[in-house]
């Protein structure tokens, strides 16, 4: 059955693979799966028929057969099970595994979107310049942690699985923001999960969509 | 084999049942399996021999065997995923769910935790009172989608699932800032979580911790 997921017809960051369909293509890639891409503009993510695939008018989405759905990481996990690659055999290990692909978007990520808001949403306000480095100061409490905990490991837990996936996708949102530089571990982290050919791949794939969309 | 989690010596909210903990005795509960329970203090759970168990040193945790778990919503996922009533037996239905389980954890209760970081953190800020709109604003962006998407469906998909729980434990956060009377059907919808029996036991579970502390 074909696969087809959704991704911005012109993504905000234009190609610099932050925009959520990269870790689901990402996903897909490292499953070694084929994958259709239908594009979405701003406007049509508020109308009802994409409306009806994902409640919060956003992308990505993600239909298989008579399967439709939303929600980066459900999708990536849904990938996951499906397929070798991500996850492994051992169902302790398997439940670890789905341990970091949570901590990912619930205990790294929220901090980090806040940190994204200030930027877009609050940039013009009279307090982002004080407020900034508070922002900032709470994703360092988490890199911090995160570091120690991986240690001089490559990945999070044994062998590359999809919460690696997940907690690179998460990581990649600071990179122009200079706080990883700090965490020379989490630095060397997040280059090991962009230097895996399945991540390349994904990659090219949503830049060719936006550069072809710029020229 | 005894399943153990960890929870709050003293949890912050007095035993209004916000600590993750609650979400996890519920999925228990909802499973009828029972559990023990080891209690934190601050300190502790910034030592050591917590942070082994949780490398954010945070609560709850889930200890059976020779697995040991963190992060809520993996928990969560774990308990539903090995007994039944927390995830349906069909497969579309049961990736539905865990859709929303995500969407839980990583669409709204991000701006939700920006509310709670804004009034534990920043209360004292001299932006705080004009920033809090801000943060209303973009939870009440998600809380109109998630009405919208509800209608007049007693859960998200069908029976009641482990997305349900995770959604309804994240709007509880919202409980005392009158946000949610906004969207009756949301509050309905709260509502209907917070009268299954399986909650009332987890709830009264934690409760009965705080104030044997408190007094």
């Amino acid at each position: 059955m074909t696969i087809t997921i959704t991704a911005f017809e012109r993504s905000p960051d234009g190609g610099r693979g932050l925009a959520r369909d990269t870790r689901v293509r990402w996903a897909l890639e490292e499953a070694g799966q084929p994958y259709e891409v239908r594009l979405v503009s701003f406007g049509a993510m508020k109308e009802r028929a994409h409306l009806a695939l994902h409640p919060f008018g956003q992308i990505p989405t993600y239909e298989e057969g008579d399967l439709a759905l939303f929600e980066t990481g459900a999708i990536v996990f849904h990938i996951a099970q499906r397929h070798a690659g991500l996850l492994p055999d051992d169902a302790n290990a398997r439940a670890r595994a789905i341990t970091w692909m949570f901590a990912a978007v619930n205990t790294v990520e929220p901090p980090i979107l806040e940190l994204v808001t200030a930027k877009i949403l609050e940039a013009d306000k009279p307090w982002h310049e004080e407020r900034l480095p508070l922002v900032e100061d709470r994703i360092r409490d988490r890199l911090k942690q995160l570091s120690t905990r991986l240690g001089d490991a490559d990945w999070l837990d044994g062998a590359f699985s999809a919460g690696d996936l997940m907690m690179v996708s998460v990581l990649l949102r600071l990179k122009s923001s200079g706080i990883l530089d700090e965490y020379p571990k989490l630095a060397a982290y997040l280059a090991r999960g962009e230097a895996r050919p399945a991540y390349q791949r994904a990659f090219a794939a949503q830049l060719a969509v936006n550069t072809a969309r710029a020229s």
